[in-house]
């Protein structure tokens, strides 16, 4: 043997060992999640017992309470961020009316608030109805069409999309940004077709954005089953009146937290690998995928470490940000903190899709960095995860990218996602114990591989 | 350019443009099902408004007459082609009780009779209990620990195996034979661990098949919740007894029927694809997932050629099998009327795992087989399909296998399968449209490659 030839022998060896080395850990951590993970109790409470948690509401409250004590129990450290958040409250539950001109009369329909719209008042408000697919329509059509009515934007989320946050990303300006367009014209309400793929008799909730240039308007998602009707309605009555009413209000900020759990790394200890959901909810139902098994997706990865006793060589810190939905405030003040604290952040991944069987991870990143990660798919690919093309992180792990932080968003199968997004179907008896469990699994696979070699 | 470039460049430019023109039609293929697909509303009206199916039951004959009335629709022919089937009926709903030696008295439990099994009659059966995990233990325990008591096999599915397949494979041993594997050691009665992977309170049934050299003694199967409550109980009271009564039974066999419907191949007609899936269904639920799925499955991809006009080289048929589940009678019979006629079956395909998100397809056939479907993997990853490894058809294709056909099967995600199958809990709510669509045009999409290329 030529001495070349024993040099890329040992090399050899001792890749292969590396691999079925972590191969075996990897199993180890599926044993254990699929066993005795828990993850699906941890959500159970979550979702049944403390429920509905937005932004300041006493839900929020007591998440944050529990997510601390839970974390406790297995982290090295656990504590609480604080940063302040804002509060906006539904109030009394909407009530919306088609009232056409001819023998029908008034047809209720289900509607509700988005998440940041001022109030009708309790008299509601009513006029006739606009129907548009996008804000180009909206611009044809001008002022002289709008004044005074009620822009009712129809676009339904494209189901030819195969990815569905794609469907969703090419619709939601709608709701995020119709009110404020609509506004400009002179608009006095907004409907919004909700963001679902189905045809569904319960609305979708979301934030919209007041731009700072246009009057703030009333604007409500309606289901889409009642959009369908609304435009089949228009179509045989043009001069049909839609009647909506709304009580809901912002109030002042109040202060809140994102909480932290973190596993000390024995070598790299100032290396930190964020592992992160948000605890925040929509107040329409429990918010049990959306984004309860994000929580308890990175709070599990600190306690299969702690449980099979993996000492990680970097700081696994789990965060359970506040505030994703209408606010962004404690992605925003993280990064604010660990900036200050001058923190070097290796990695961040986030889990804010869902409670799905796991399909892969999408990254945010370098190429070097996405190439050594996608190294590691033959040690994923057994557990059914082959996606990680596609581009993408994270809302809160989203202001680290700032720091060069290599993003990671665990991308689970996302066709029943929408089915619950921000409605009061987002329960936790629509989370399959199974799938819950794979993802916690997967998500720990690729954090422990990043704390053992690193993504340089 | 050189002779042989040039004929490599005309090779290439033909292969790739085979290949873009592929991607195009299975994008149609997507396309009309994602947006005007028919699978959805015909399992809502197979599962609620037919509901229960099981052979030879008047569910299954009105599931014999829709299939019949929908594939005429839209079908070059369709037919009934007959087959008697065995019927079982399950009587009286189930009782049974842990009759404690101590205080606690009576706990009801939640059993259901298996599939076949003779009954208990009015009076029950009560005997103390003798809980194993295989049939090794059982023999090791021998006569003179079981005769006259009831045995109660109690191996879990085993949630570490990632296939869950694999892990009901590795349990149904104890429904299937452990009656007759009991019977033999003088047992009166067979209580069975439901197979499935969570705790439930709902029992799963499915068949058994008695020995012809064991006595037939009642068996059922017991919710995985109370098999833990009855193990539990047994550690703390081995003397215990258990009761149950059942008043199922077996008529003679009925005249029912596989449902066909085909479109003639334009070039080589007597080449026949097989697209498959089963039409009766187990008594408790609406056989939804099991199998409604897929019949509207294989009933799709007919209609979607015809819908896209495509028309097939070869003649694609739609089989809708009768009693998959307590016999195989319409796949055994299927297969002897094919040889009978010298039909020329060049692949099988049966979609009987449910209507969940595609991953792939399994296969039983030749290497070269195999290899010419895993070329088209390029053509089915962007659906989301990667997995085109594992062994495998279908139950009801299997007799095919005889002449040399191919199998496939159709593998959705199955994380969710086995919280449903065999219960009171597949249902039409639990299926997802999306879901069930993309499976629809994918199986649609693996048909059309087969029917432009062969399998040779």
């Amino acid at each position: 043997m030529r001495l070349i030839q024993v040099i890329l022998f040992c090399f050899f060896s001792v890749a292969c060992f590396a691999q079925v080395d972590d191969a075996t850990v990897i199993r180890q951590i599926f044993d254990r999640a699929l066993t005795d993970g828990k993850s699906y109790s941890w959500l159970e409470k979550l979702s049944t017992e403390i429920g509905a948690r937005l932004s300041g509401s006493p839900g929020a409250t007591a998440a944050v309470n529990w997510g601390l004590k839970e974390l406790k129990v297995f982290s090295d450290s656990a504590w609480l961020q604080p940063v302040m958040v804002p509060r906006w409250v539904r109030g009394r539950a909407e009530t919306a009316r088609i009232i056409t001109t001819k023998k029908q009369g008034r047809i209720k329909v289900n509607v509700c608030a988005l998440g940041g719209s001022v109030a009708t008042g309790p008299k509601g408000i009513s006029g006739k109805v606009v129907e548009v697919k996008n804000f180009d329509e909206l611009r044809t059509l001008g002022e002289a069409n709008i004044r005074g009515k009620i822009v009712f934007f129809n676009r339904p989320m494209d189901p030819k999309r195969i990815r569905e946050f794609s469907a969703y990303g090419a619709a939601v300006d709608q709701r995020g940004s119709g009110p404020s367009e609509a506004a400009r014209y002179g608009a006095i309400g907004v409907v919004v077709r909700s963001m679902g793929l189905n045809l569904e008799d319960y609305p979708h909730t979301g934030s919209l954005r007041y731009s700072p240039d246009a009057p703030q308007i009333p604007a409500v998602a309606i289901s889409t089953s009642h959009a369908e009707l609304l435009s089949t309605s228009l179509k045989a009555d043009k001069d049909l009146t839609f009647y909506f009413e709304t009580s809901c209000e912002t109030l002042p900020d109040v202060q809140s937290y994102n909480v932290i759990g973190e596993i000390k790394g024995s070598e790299y200890s100032d290396e930190i690998i964020v592992v992160s959901g948000h605890l925040d909810s929509w107040d329409l139902g429990q918010g049990a995928h959306d984004d309860g098994a994000g929580c308890v997706h990175a709070m599990e990865v600190l306690w299969l470490f702690k449980s099979l006793g993996i000492k990680p060589r970097r700081t696994i810190r789990a965060v359970l940000y506040m505030n994703e939905e209408n606010g962004l405030r404690g992605g925003t003040e993280y990064a604010r903190q660990a900036e200050l604290k001058k923190e070097n952040h290796i990695a961040a991944i986030e889990s804010d899709r869902g409670g799905f069987t796991p399909r892969g991870f999408s990254m945010s990143t370098t190429q070097a960095v996405r190439d050594k990660i996608k190294s590691w798919k033959p040690l994923m690919e057994p557990y059914g995860l082959s996606d990680f093309d596609q581009e993408g992180g994270g809302a809160d792990i989203g202001p680290l990218a700032a720091f060069g932080t290599p993003l990671i968003g665990f991308l689970p199968d996302s066709k029943r996602y929408f089915d619950y997004h921000h409605t009061t179907e987002d329960t936790f008896d629509k989370v399959s114990k199974r799938e819950l469990e794979m993802g916690t699994a997967s998500i720990t696979a690729l954090v422990f591989l990043i704390d053992k070699y690193g993504l340089k």
